[in-house]
C-alpha cells in the first residue's frame, strides 16, 4: 500500500514537472491554440487573471507579445513604465487609464484620467508610467494587450511620486518567471 | 438655387477632404478610441471588413500594429508572405489557415491546412506564405491582427507554386494607401 502512494507521488510530481516544462516549451505546441485551455493564473496579484496568448518564453515570439487579462472590481495593474509600446483592446466591462505623459519631471506626478470601455482601445506611449484599473464595481474588465519587444522588461512605482529613477525594475515579469531560465553565473 | 448647390457640394467636397485627412493624422486623436467609430472599409476586397485599431499610418505606430477584420463566407486573405510577425486571435466564427512553412523551395508549394476558431490563436513564423480563409458557409470570420514591424510589406503571391521571387509587393498595403506619402522624388 505505502508502495502504491509512493509510485502515485512521484508519478504526480513527475507529471506537474512534465505539464510545467511543457508550458514553457516553444516545441512541440499546437500551431493552433484554444486560447481557454492556455495556463491561466493570477501571479499572485489578487483579482487577476492572467493568460499569456503567444509569449517570448511560452511560444517562441521574438517581435510581438499578446495577453489577455481579466481584472475583478477594484483590481488592475501597479503603476509602472516600459521601453516598448503597448496596445489595449477592452473586451468586456469598463474602468479607468491613469497615465503620466513622460516630461522633464523626476517623477510621474498626478497622472490624466481616461475612461476604457468595452469595444475600445488606446495606446501607451514608448516610457510613459501608467496603470490600468477597474473601477467599474460590479463588473470585470478585460482586456487584450500587445506589446513589443518581448519579454517585458517592466518598471514598477508605488505611487505616482516615486522618483523613476526609484521604480523597481520587475525582470522576468509575473507571469514569465517560470519558464525564466537565467543566463550561467560568469565566474570571472 | 444653384448657388445653394454649389455650396452644399462644395461644402461636402471639402468635410470629406477633412474627414480623409483626420483618419491619417497622429495628432488630435483621442487617445481612448471606440472601435465601432473607427474607419472600417473593404479596400476593394470583396467579402472583407478591414479596421486599423491601432496602425503606423493612422495612429503613429512604430512597433506594433492592430487590426480587426471579417471575412464573410468564402472570403479572405491573399496568399501572402511579410518578413515580420503575426498574431491572430480569433473572435468568431471559423475557418482555415493555410501555411506553407519556409524551405529551400522555390516556391511556398501545396500548404498545411489547420482549423481555426472562436477563442483560438496562432501565429505566422516569419517569412512563412500564409492564407486565412473563411471555410464556413454559415458565418463571418472575425480576427483582431497583431503584426510587428509596420507598416505592413506585404509580398502577394497568386497561387501556391508561384516562385517567391515572382510574387508581388504590395506597398503600402491596401488599407494605408490612403494615408502613405510617397518620399519627395529625387531629381538627381
Amino acid at each position: 500500500m505505502t508502495v502504491h502512494w509512493l509510485t502515485f507521488f512521484f508519478t504526480s510530481l513527475l507529471v506537474s514537472a512534465m505539464a510545467e516544462a511543457s508550458h514553457c516549451s516553444t516545441k512541440g505546441l499546437p500551431l493552433v491554440r484554444n486560447i481557454s485551455e492556455l495556463p491561466q493564473d493570477n501571479y499572485g496579484r489578487g483579482g487577476l487573471s492572467h493568460v499569456t496568448v503567444a509569449g517570448s518564453f511560452m511560444h517562441g515570439m521574438k517581435e510581438v507579445e499578446v495577453w489577455l487579462q481579466t481584472f475583478a472590481p477594484r483590481s488592475g495593474t501597479p503603476i509602472h513604465r516600459h521601453s516598448c509600446e503597448e496596445v489595449f483592446v477592452v473586451l468586456k466591462g469598463s474602468g479607468t487609464l491613469y497615465l503620466a505623459s513622460s516630461s522633464y519631471e523626476m517623477h510621474p506626478g498626478k497622472p490624466q484620467e481616461f475612461r476604457i470601455y468595452s469595444n475600445s482601445t488606446f495606446h501607451i506611449p514608448v516610457n510613459d508610467a501608467h496603470q490600468v484599473w477597474n473601477t467599474n464595481e460590479h463588473e470585470d474588465l478585460q482586456v487584450l494587450a500587445v506589446i513589443s519587444r518581448p519579454p517585458a522588461k517592466v518598471f514598477i512605482y508605488e505611487d505616482w511620486f516615486m522618483p523613476h529613477t526609484a521604480a523597481r525594475l520587475k525582470f522576468p515579469y509575473y507571469w514569465d518567471e517560470h519558464c525564466f531560465e537565467a543566463p550561467p553565473k560568469d565566474e570571472l
